[in-house]
């Protein structure tokens, strides 16, 4: 059967999932799952510590946020990360016919939690999907927050197999890609990933934060990279990287291993090990997979000077479309001074020229 | 008067630079001087240890690759890092009526290497284009590289004046904005603005690259956006590292101490310390000026599911365009499994309702 998903004018085939659905938490996460599901046509429920939270969801289409019935049939829990283990032992004894999932970040956790309270976790599935904003609460919400993202289900040995099956079911109804794995693996590729990313960015960010306020007139698009994610709400991430401690030390001992072997190497200018190390960046931004879970593909760069003013992008795109390329990723530079930007188009490698031609034909400044 | 720039149709209005100049070393960086001088009418001559090199670039646009005339004005060095400091020297002792200066990013060695070799170092101005890219060589020149960017003059008290108004003109003639530093400012501010954040990246990426190629396939854009710098060409950085070493090497002690101070607060499960090195890391990014060098914008965010296919970005700005909004920056997330990309674009925040409505109009599936 085919489902609609959200106003994304995207179409489904899977199975169907059945309701009634409640779910716990209706914070960005919890809001759009709710979202997602009553705009599929599945009966959903809504709760939250804070009523006023639950309300602006179900303004919002998350569905109802009345009682919910004792047949709820799934319980997704989408509270904050310290309250995860608790809130899945509460919905495993409330709803003693109910499947229940969680969308937290770090699975060995709640999973603890749950067995240490001696309820039968097996009706318990965690889940993960890979939503990421700097943004949170339910004005944050959306139906289409998770189409054509990934969706990390946790199966383990003693997970009864019609669970899993329904926890697929809701990454799927919410239009997310379902990617199965183990709750350790899952933890550590998430620290990897993600939470270790988080964390040197912080770090980055906080000695930029130390210098003085003249150095950072030479900041430059590497450096916003770099650090853009350590914008992230503190109270949030503390509770990830606490909840993933164990997966975390042993990545943070090798980065301070790093940077122990580089300090001695340019003490010693051994450029040798100096480039190793460099080499061995290159190699791990090699090993991130492309576009659509595919190899690298080999992309090329077109930069344009564009004036700084509304319309402009517009524009560059209409002319950039008429030489049929497929933007692959964009950046805007954000320029020092002056009243314009510089945009930085990646596309296939073999697309750069035709795009450059006709670029250049439209009288725009461009170049590789 | 008035100077045209490159093609960029942008004109500049300042001191005009009086040739003939030598760029020494053809590759991106000497490339785009020798174009963006060209292009302005200064008589340009550019040498390079290959003759090839040197040769491409003549043929884009980058002047003369004869034998420079005795009255060379300026020398401008732009030969790989390592190189710097005897390129100047020869520049010194070869055009004794010249003033010279150089394009690249650290500052004090090249001077410690011109004063060591005895030369008098009055008409040598450091100078340091802010033009960072991934590509290197003559063909990716441009004589607009260095349009809309900071150009760092290094001002030391034994500089000849003159000498310092003719580097500060050629950073104006390339369409770049004179940031003047000293030596020893600029070479820390780089450390912390660039070597550090490229460093760290390349470790982050060196632990991505250690980790099982599936725990890769959750890479969201926050590990992209960390790692994207580590990409860059690794004998290049080996050298600008190693040449700002001394400033290098007490950052990378300060992030080694979060990262220890980090691991310790995981083992205590101290919440506190944890969200106060998080913290920091928000204070950081806040720190980074905004587009213009003004104080940051307060911005938002519009996200908007887009067909992966030639012309979408296209008609998706051109949509956005009626609404008149300013687009800051924006990014594509790159889908694990779907044929379709989510844009986010940012804007000034109280311009979000309005793109938002301009958007769902037109049947756009975007939300905040």
């Amino acid at each position: 059967m085919t489902i609609d998903v959200g106003d994304s004018g995207l179409q489904i085939d899977g199975p169907v999932l059945v309701g009634p659905v409640l779910v716990v938490g209706a914070g960005l996460i919890g809001g759009s799952v709710a979202m997602a599901l009553t705009s599929a046509g599945v009966e959903t429920y809504v709760s939250d510590l804070d009523p006023v939270v639950a309300h602006v969801a179900v303004s919002r289409g998350a569905g109802s946020d009345a009682e919910p019935p004792d047949n709820v049939r799934l319980v997704v829990v989408a509270t904050p990360p310290d309250h995860v283990g608790a809130a899945v032992v509460n919905a495993l004894t409330t709803y003693p016919g109910a499947v229940v999932t969680d969308v937290s970040s770090v699975k060995a956790q709640p999973l603890a939690d749950a067995q240490a309270a001696g309820v039968d976790v097996s009706r318990y599935v965690g889940g993960h999907p890979l939503a990421g904003s700097e943004r949170s609460g339910p004005l944050a919400s959306a139906a289409d927050l998770f189409v054509g993202r990934a969706w990390a289900v946790v199966v383990r040995d003693d997970c009864d197999p019609e669970a899993v099956t329904t926890v697929r079911s809701l990454a799927r109804v919410c239009g997310a890609t379902v990617v199965d794995m183990a709750t350790d693996d899952h933890d550590l590729a998430v620290a990897r990933t993600s939470h270790l990313p988080h964390l040197v960015a912080a770090l980055t960010a906080g000695a930029l934060g130390r210098g003085p306020e003249r150095h950072l007139a030479l900041s430059g698009q590497g450096v916003r990279d770099v650090t853009r994610i350590a914008a992230g709400d503190p109270a949030l991430w503390r509770q990830i990287v606490l909840a993933n401690a164990d997966s975390l030390t042993g990545l943070l001992g090798e980065v301070r291993d790093g940077i122990d072997e580089l300090v001695s190497s340019l003490a010693d200018r051994d450029a040798g090990r100096v480039e190793a190390i460099l080499r061995a960046g290159v190699a791990g931004t090699d090993a991130i997979p492309g576009k659509h879970g595919g190899p690298a593909m080999p992309l090329g760069t077109v930069r344009v000077a564009i004036p700084d003013e509304p319309g402009a992008l517009a524009r560059l795109f209409a002319d950039a479309g008429d030489a049929q390329v497929n933007i692959e990723d964009l950046r805007i530079d954000h320029d020092p001074a002056r009243q314009f930007g510089l945009v930085e188009i990646d596309i296939a490698a073999d697309r750069v020229a035709p795009l450059l031609d006709a670029l250049l034909a439209r009288g725009w400044s461009a170049h590789r």
